[in-house]
């Protein structure tokens, strides 16, 4: 496999860059290839909007969709947008490396997707889920979180980690087209021992190593749709 | 009511840019103060780490949540985000304008909520839902998505509007104490016509009028808990 992990931790000594390291060396050991875009590390802006063009279409009004068809055409992405470009079409395993923040990505993680995954690149003209862009690829979201995970459940003060990343999985990573597997996720690693955080890097570690097997995040198929509502005789699992 | 709205979007002949304006003169009319953090306009910076800080609690390792308390205990932030912060402090009411891209909110309104809303300052010490640093306050998510309602349904695509913004409805703003009101969701506002365009603008002055006594969205209450785990006798509610 040729693996992308993207990376968004600001402190090298990090449970999370501990897991990016451990699944660099994983991954490298088996015989795969990886890269890595460490956000912080390369100073990503995660912020959307002309800065990401070197091609104008409409001078007077900002439709960044208008623009990122525009550009899409006419290979009009600044420098830093194409190289994380390049690395989307050249991987087919995307790793996503986080802290859970807010209940979502950090913002330069989410800026890295504003961005990154534009028009004409990751989706456009009825390509989306199985017809995706990025269909045939792999994707796993690694999250670490700092609260319990008493707080994360049906009977907790939140949700389920499943319905808190249904936007990533769903809206993100299913739409454009990736096959998302479960989540990898370390609750509290602040408040484990040495020895309990190299468990859980062992544990990384084994699922990463059956990345190709794991089991999947339900997503839509297109033909369980007519415009855009689910058919009657659909194949019947509720979304969402 | 002093309202804080807080902007993102680049184009300020955008329909969410229509929409702040609409907010701050109907406001205005009625006698409540507004101020406004144009995010985009502020060339606000949603990247957060040690820029974060004037202070340095631990200058080996960053550890945000402490660098965030030793800075809320020192007078710590960086002058641009405690500006944001005594904006947070001085409203009673909140309203977020964005459009939903990606199924949450653009990076710059999500890097200010990881910048601004932190510990010792919007959390920290047991204050939350009810018991939140902000309880007392309102808050509004006044939100355009790019695609028709029929996506956003347990029939379509995606999910209900409540279910995709459950991340912020909960996890930020409720969490934080705020009382959250029904989302103003405008489905497709690019594919309009003025007349409709400017119906939905009249739609939101009318709900911005009634701001009070809006329907509220469900948060927990502290009181339905024990060490994080609902109550068998708790109030019934099936949270998330």
């Amino acid at each position: 496999m040729r693996v992308l992990i993207v990376h968004a931790h600001p402190e090298t000594a990090s449970f999370n860059a501990s897991m990016m390291r451990k699944a660099v060396s994983t991954l490298a050991e088996v015989g795969h290839e990886v890269l890595v875009s460490d956000l912080y590390a390369m100073e990503f802006d995660p912020v959307s909007d002309r800065r990401n063009f070197r091609t104008v279409a409409d001078a007077e009004r900002l439709d960044q969709q208008r623009e990122e068809a525009y550009a899409s055409a006419n290979g009009g992405y600044v420098v830093e947008l194409q190289a994380e470009m390049d690395k989307v079409v050249w991987c087919n395993a995307l790793i996503l490396q986080f802290p859970l923040w807010w209940l979502s990505m950090p913002a330069i993680l989410k800026g890295w997707f504003d961005r990154v995954f534009a028009l004409g690149r990751s989706y456009g003209g009825g390509r989306w889920f199985d017809r995706g862009v990025h269909a045939g690829k792999l994707a796993l979201c690694s999250v670490t979180v700092g609260g319990p995970p008493e707080l994360y459940s049906d009977h907790g003060f939140y949700a389920p980690l499943e319905q808190i990343l249904f936007p990533v999985h769903r809206g993100i990573l299913g739409f454009t087209g990736f096959t998302v597997v479960e989540p990898f996720i370390v609750y509290g690693p602040q408040r484990m021992s040495r020895a309990e955080r190299l468990a859980r890097l062992g544990d990384y570690r084994r699922r990463l190593l059956a990345l190709e097997s794991l089991p999947r995040v339900e997503n839509p198929r297109t033909s369980d749709y007519e415009g855009f509502v689910r058919k009657p005789s659909g194949a019947g699992d509720r979304l969402g």
